[in-house]
């Protein structure tokens, strides 16, 4: 497309980069902030470049953070017995909606994928077995770690591998259940899901 | 949501603001950015600064622009005695896009929309006047406006005023023909549509 300025052209490209925007939605995004107050521009633009300069990682459970430690590792609430391990920051948002969890977090940052070339070294794996070697013993010490992957090839192979690791330190290893989707319908579940519930059958009470 | 860091929750608000884009594909955004190198991030932010700080607008068809005149008004192979009226700066790519005209133009910057409040008086249509008017009758003049504006209530409306307001400089006005699109199904076709397609129609050659 010929754009009618270099200054929009540059910004649609900057724009376009993000995931699920393409050249149309990226035009429309630079003209709406061209008719709404600079101000509105000049915030979004501080508040992404603040984000990225001045981020950082929790040294603990290596989710954002603002501080060295994330809010939910700094929050003495929390039962420190039960570590879940997440691949990403969305992960630990979506667990944490449910409101259901009152555990810790554990990072990854990832997923082992050989085929795009993620291996083991490349996840805070490491970090996540002397994190529960330190404590080991102590009434730090955790006592279950939860398996919070996606049910993909991915997540399985990861699953498999941190058990690998984690089994010789004695802590219980869950994952979290899979099933039928609640509210779905039976007739509509893919036929893996089907199966691994009838596998996985759970005593009614 | 309960955000791990004051940071990204920030970058999170702001991003939702804009069109299209609900917290969900935000936060997807604010992740993918703070994976990625952070010169990407730093890289966006001065393309959306400086385009909202540095952008003109052209004095004489007010599209957007680099300069005093925009790349379209400052070109001389265009044709000045062809003027086509739109909305706004996307309608001009679009049409720039079909490669099929190559007249000048003239954004009005909004439509005449009661509902809105948007006034005759909001829009650039004295600029248009005047602009016809200043080379009535020289080798510049305007010799047809074409109106190139949506097929609503609030485009006819705008249409009813301009040609009101340009009839008496003498000048042919026409709009862009409404119809079947190409590669349409009659049969799937809206009854407005069609019927004004019947009315309209052309001669066959």
């Amino acid at each position: 497309m010929n754009y009618p300025s270099k200054l929009i052209e540059n910004a649609i490209e900057e724009i376009a980069k993000l995931p699920g925007i393409g050249k149309k939605s990226a035009l429309r995004m630079a003209l709406h902030l061209l008719k709404r107050d600079e101000k509105q521009t000049l915030r979004l633009a501080e508040a992404l470049t603040a984000m990225r300069t001045q981020i950082r990682y929790c040294q603990q459970c290596h989710n954002i953070a603002d501080a060295d430690l994330c809010g939910i590792c700094a929050n003495t609430k929390r039962d420190v017995s039960l570590l879940c391990v997440v691949e990403d920051t969305r992960d630990v948002l979506a667990i944490e909606n449910t409101a259901q969890y009152r555990g810790l977090y554990h990072v990854l940052g990832g997923i082992i994928s050989p085929l795009e070339g993620i291996g083991p070294a490349d996840l805070k794996i490491d970090s996540l077995v002397q994190r529960i070697e330190a404590h080991l013993g102590t009434t730090q010490a955790v006592q279950e770690v939860i398996l919070g992957l996606s049910p993909t090839m991915e997540g399985d192979t990861t699953a498999f591998y941190l058990t690998k690791r984690l089994k010789p330190l004695g802590v219980k290893i869950s994952t979290i259940a899979r099933g039928i989707p609640i509210g779905g319908d039976l007739e509509y579940a893919d036929e893996i899901t089907l199966g691994r519930s009838i596998i996985g059958r759970v005593a009614y009470d």
